[in-house]
């Protein structure tokens, strides 16, 4: 959840090194923080049988949306949707939210339509709102603070996965930032039966691309990944130009990416519901991120793509 | 912790329509929570013997502090210090944070001297950092969200006071945006410390003045108040053109405003260590805001008052 943002050459740490550094300087001394910074949520002990999970994401004006282009209702939408993507990804349910908004003055009485969209998302998933803060801002934002409950055995990390596990995708991929960033349903109930499948490894949600959260997942877990090109789920909604580096790269897809012991592939079902799931790839000891095209040829993702378009 | 802010005549919601729509709006459907929207935190189960609680405040650049006339340090300690003053009015002790940054790119390079401030005073009350948010944004803020735990037997609330109820506030009030409010110590141990004394009927902490929050506090408990001007205890900080008006309208004092019962007001000491307990006045059944002067005088604080200085 840390340093989601497209980086540029200006910002002079990259996102692993402000992850790393926070990791070393917010070291949790409460022994109830089981899991702190680094995964989708944060991993607190709540009750004998459970955890709570915390998250937190914000959605900018100019940098995750434009006013010209997105609804007050779709900013709010997706402000708590992107959240509850989150805690899904941990295999958890969102339970309470805290909303805060950033509105010019002159704003202030468009409050109500935010609402309207954070309410649809917390009412479809039973999330109450029971708190936050209004504070004027000359830039827009929206950021939720978002708390969840998982079955202890039912925790899913990204970083425990292994080499040799199967890679798997939720859906179809790219071009979400169209369209589908407002109106995407996070993959809460999806999680929940994956897991009662069987339970994966690994697993994180798709926000910043396929490319660069499977290099989360695969870092997290001290491995690499090769991934098969010609296995990946392209949405409908992928550019024409060149539809695997938008599958690849675009992010916005809110899908779950997940890792299977090898010998638990075939636990994992074609379907869950109307949703397709798809074996894409695998982890591997060695710690490169590749791209196996039908021909055999294995490419690796350069520095520059997962800069460029994480 | 909803809409602290400065109101202006462009905001078409007052601060307690915003509040009320809200709490309409958001009624909390999960048994597990106690109190939602429209106290300094959120109230919910945690186990037998405690709730958890939960706020959240955002400190926002040209609106709580200017960069021309605050270290990123200061704005960083400060923006966890107003959360956890929240917890401490609750009567709790704050335990996880989350903290969402918006930075210009360009900025991202100042975020280490921005948890300076945060870790100083993190480690100051052993709050643990266990996630958050790296955003871009043309406006730079920090937004923290901060859990805490209270014993059931010892949260306080806002609402809860009777009329005829005696009101206490720590410490000395005005002139704390010179300075103050980037060293003040949130009062977690002083409420815990006059809880131990003598449990208050209710408990705001003073982010927006005391008249300000002194009404949010006998509204919330369905009271009005008479607060004795000359018994107010003015900081050397506060203006020396009117220091009434300094202590009763500047805010960012973070202190304590909590309401006795009268026949437990002697169990409140008049120091906690070295912190000053100042008797200042009383609720009343009748619902106005008076400010009772020497002479017997009593002036109702106006609209105006209120709206231009809280």
């Amino acid at each position: 959840m840390f340093w989601k943002e497209k980086e540029t050459e200006k910002n002079k740490m990259e996102e692993k090194q402000v992850i790393d550094w926070l990791k070393v300087h917010c070291l949790p001394k409460d022994v109830r923080v089981k899991t702190g910074i680094g995964d989708d949520s944060a991993v607190v002990d709540y009750d004998s049988k459970s955890y709570l999970l915390f998250t937190n994401d914000a959605v900018v004006e100019n940098v995750h949306f434009k006013l010209k282009t997105a609804t007050f209702e779709q900013i709010g939408r997706k402000a708590l949707a992107v959240n509850i993507s989150d805690i899904a990804a941990m295999g958890g349910i969102p339970v309470w939210a805290l909303v805060s908004l950033g509105l010019q003055e002159k704003r202030a009485s468009v409050f109500k339509e935010i609402y309207r969209g954070i309410l649809e998302m917390a009412n479809l998933f039973k999330v109450d709102i029971i708190g936050g803060n209004l504070s004027r801002s000359h830039t827009f934002f929206v950021d939720i603070f978002l708390a969840g409950i998982v079955e202890k055995k039912n925790l899913v990390l990204r970083s425990t996965a292994k080499p040799e596990d199967i890679l798997f995708v939720t859906g179809t991929l790219g071009g979400a930032q169209k369209e589908k960033q407002f109106r995407f349903l996070p993959r809460v109930k999806e999680a929940r039966a994956i897991i009662e499948h069987t339970k994966p490894s690994a697993m994180i949600d798709l926000s910043d691309g396929l490319a660069s959260d499977a290099r989360k997942l695969a870092e997290a877990s001290g491995c690499g990944f090769e991934i098969e090109v010609s296995q990946i789920p392209i949405s409908i909604d992928a550019s024409r130009k060149n539809r695997i580096s938008s599958a690849l790269y675009d992010g916005e897809d809110y899908e779950l990416l997940f890792a299977v012991a090898k010998d638990s592939e075939t636990k994992i079902p074609e379907r869950i519901g109307d949703l397709k799931i798809t074996k894409i790839g695998r982890l591997t000891e060695r710690k490169t991120f590749l791209l196996k095209y039908p021909d055999g040829k294995k490419i690796r993702i350069s520095k520059e793509k997962f800069r460029h378009f994480s």
